[in-house]
């Protein structure tokens, strides 16, 4: 072990210490993640297959399980630097205020105007979107974090950008819309008249104030009815914890330069690409058996992929366009409850980390929103930063594990990921402060039902 | 002048390269800013006067024009380290964009949860009020800015916070609000019952929206009438500018470490906090003729106290219980048209920018609302930042400067200060996009009639 240097707040990496590969952690896997299938023969996708649907060097990207370094391309990295690296903090204040020997880290992927680590796959989308002539691309987005991530890269690469906004979510929230109007995206609520299929929902249920499910059939009919588009992801894909290892990478460069060695690694996940990319290479020196550490994915109580869900073959998106992938599923209907506040909606996990999970390599935990939202405001009276609500689950995590060194007296070092800010989230904010927020924990019929529409595959 | 060496898109100082100092630029003014005056005498106010107003330590900075440099405590250094040091930018991509031969850097301040600059003196205030063992302070916020900063800095040093909120802005804000509350302030829609003038204003207008005047007046009752409360107040004063001067001590190391040479600095003005701290240490090479710099000072067109105010003594606030000042100023009943969508709606300037624009070390400008925010979208589109209104006032000056340098061809090095995010304000933003923004000038008459209520001070 060296020695640690004073450790400052916050670690900045200087910028020729920034990352000129992403680290691509199926290499290093013995048994590699299942391959995706194609959803129409339920065959494993051919790269032509996955061209059609995604841009040509993601396609390779999301089929590349051999390759453990893909070089970031020269106009990706300028981007990068705009708004990374990204500081790793050490949450001093917050280990005083918990009383802990252990040493808490976080890394903060708030500081840019998407306000998470969404961006750092947008960028990387739009510029291969951009490099292959396209005109333009097509997404969905509930909250708004991934459109506001979109139209940023877009904007920079002056690429046309369509977003699909859940209806009730683009009245209700005006101000992530107004943001990505700004960067020039053209923002529609769904349903809407602009497409057949949401033409048909409108006859059908006029009023409704729409779902995911709907806005992204209607970001696939836009993207697959004109020359030039392409339907845009910003989870679950391999492709995209490929972009997000940026985060780990990082990460890992600090720790290095002041000769800190992590126990424990701990990060929300919904879909999984922050998970993915802050434990990237970490988890691979612990796959080579060079380094030992324990990873823990927090996922919502009442969407629990990992924990609750099954390891199986499913549509990665609710319109059943996008090729299946071999994950952690609830099933692609799952919805969790109407009064669920935070991000991590969503259904499936990233295939790779699924399989991590499956070898017993990563672990999972469950925790409730009340208790989510108590971290957050404790988190943010000490640190100063207000966390987002997708982010206060690790938090959680991490004061929880940090609690318990203080019950043990071990001098554990804990790293979690701030995936970023709640400056759009005030809505679920105000309800914690008026102590109105409540806990939905979905039954075992409930999970069972929506198990029970899993596709069949052999 | 020493060789440049590559700049990086961002220069992040060390953490033992931040400031431990404030830099108090009025001891190297051979003429002073004129004293403050009692508002009951209208003779210059004593320290134990001041003292009945600010905490005893912020009176002597305010009061203190002979030494150079006040350590800044431990204990606001430790905080400042949460959030500090804020990155001086190059602007590449906007110079790119603008096909400029000048450099342009910004200096950002936007990156902490109260998304500007306030936070640097609201952790002071906070700090100096805990050290005299007060149990809280008050203040009043419009939009919420410093509101928000002020209830991160009494939260850090468990101080109690009561935020008045002119209820239009509570009502309209609701997210705003939350931060605060989300931090433990109490936060009051004034007018309201909690008050004598504010159930006296219920009285005479129910149902009125209130406003930053009537917030001001509940905000010094609320403070003056329970023992260890304060009022504070987050622009305007020297001793706000003294603790903002951090902002040019970090972008003065910044620019030294790199050996570039400033040629114009530029910030937006309000109550010129943001300014006197950005231009601070390089007005002082100016003062003391060892280097020169032209500073420009940009207001809105809608609120000139610079540019068509008058240099005169006047109340700091509205209630008219702060000392007064000898500032250019518009009047304390000067209220912009209520179109006016940014901040910077303080009727009068620091009295230190006053005096160094009185002797012409300074310039100042207006720019149109219309102008700054298509500044503010083109900024925002290409260098990723969405700027706060406010701020945008510098961008829209800091592009013009540099479009005068292409067609000169002159390499200028241009600064500005990037003071804050804007996040909480895209109602602004919607009415930019939608194009209903519109501008407005004061009339002569307008100006004049503000003017004649002056207070008659010989």
């Amino acid at each position: 072990m060296s020695v640690e240097r004073e450790i400052p707040y916050k670690i900045y990496l200087e910028e020729s210490e920034m990352p000129v590969a992403w680290y691509n952690l199926r290499a290093d896997m013995k048994k590699k993640p299942a391959p995706m299938l194609n959803p129409q023969t339920l065959q494993p996708a051919t790269i032509d297959e996955l061209s059609a649907v995604f841009c040509k060097e993601l396609a390779e990207q999301e089929l590349n399980t051999t390759d453990a370094y893909i070089p970031i391309p020269e106009g990706i990295r300028s981007f990068y630097k705009m708004y990374r690296p990204a500081p790793l903090v050490r949450a001093y204040c917050l280990e005083k205020h918990l009383g802990t020997p252990a040493k808490i880290y976080y890394k903060f992927e708030g500081n840019n105007t998407s306000g998470s680590h969404k961006l750092n796959s947008a960028i990387a989308q739009a510029y291969y979107a951009k490099k292959q002539g396209l005109k333009g691309v097509t997404t969905e987005t509930g909250a708004g974090q991934w459109g506001t991530a979109l139209s940023m890269a877009c904007s920079y690469f002056d690429l046309d950008c369509k977003v699909f906004m859940v209806k009730v979510s683009y009245e209700q929230k005006p101000f992530r819309r107004e943001v990505m109007r700004t960067y020039g995206a053209s923002v529609t609520p769904s349903p809407s008249e602009t497409t057949a299929v949401g033409r048909k929902i409108l006859a059908a249920h006029p009023g409704t104030g729409g779902s995911l499910g709907c806005a992204v059939s209607e970001a696939v009919e836009c993207a697959t009815s004109q020359e030039g588009y392409r339907y845009v992801l910003g989870s679950v894909l391999n492709q995209v914890a490929l972009h997000q290892s940026v985060i780990g990478l990082e990460t890992k460069a600090a720790l290095d330069k002041y000769g800190v060695k992590a126990d424990i690694i701990i990060g929300c996940a919904g879909g999984g690409s922050n998970l993915a990319g802050l434990i990237a290479p970490f988890a691979g020196e612990k796959l080579r058996g060079e380094a030992d550490y324990r990873f823990i994915a927090v996922e919502p109580a009442s969407c629990p992929s990992f924990t609750r869900g099954k390891y199986a073959y499913d549509y990665c998106d609710t319109g059943m366009i996008c090729p299946l992938a071999k994950m952690y599923t609830l099933g692609c209907d799952f919805m969790p409850a109407p009064h669920h506040a935070g991000g991590l909606r969503y259904h499936g996990m990233n295939s790779m980390l699924s399989e991590l999970y499956d070898q017993g390599i990563l672990e999972a935990t469950t925790v409730k929103q009340t208790e989510v939202f108590q971290a957050a405001v404790e988190f943010a009276r000490v640190e100063g930063i207000l966390p987002a609500p997708e982010s206060s689950h690790a938090i959680r995590v991490a004061m929880d594990e940090a609690i318990k060194c203080k019950e043990t007296g071990e001098e554990k070092t804990i790293v979690f990921g701030l995936t970023g800010t709640g400056y759009f989230d005030m809505v679920a904010y105000e309800k914690h402060n008026n102590g109105t927020l409540t806990d939905y924990i979905p039954t075992d019929e409930e999970i069972a039902a929506a198990l029970s529409k899993l596709p069949k595959v052999d």
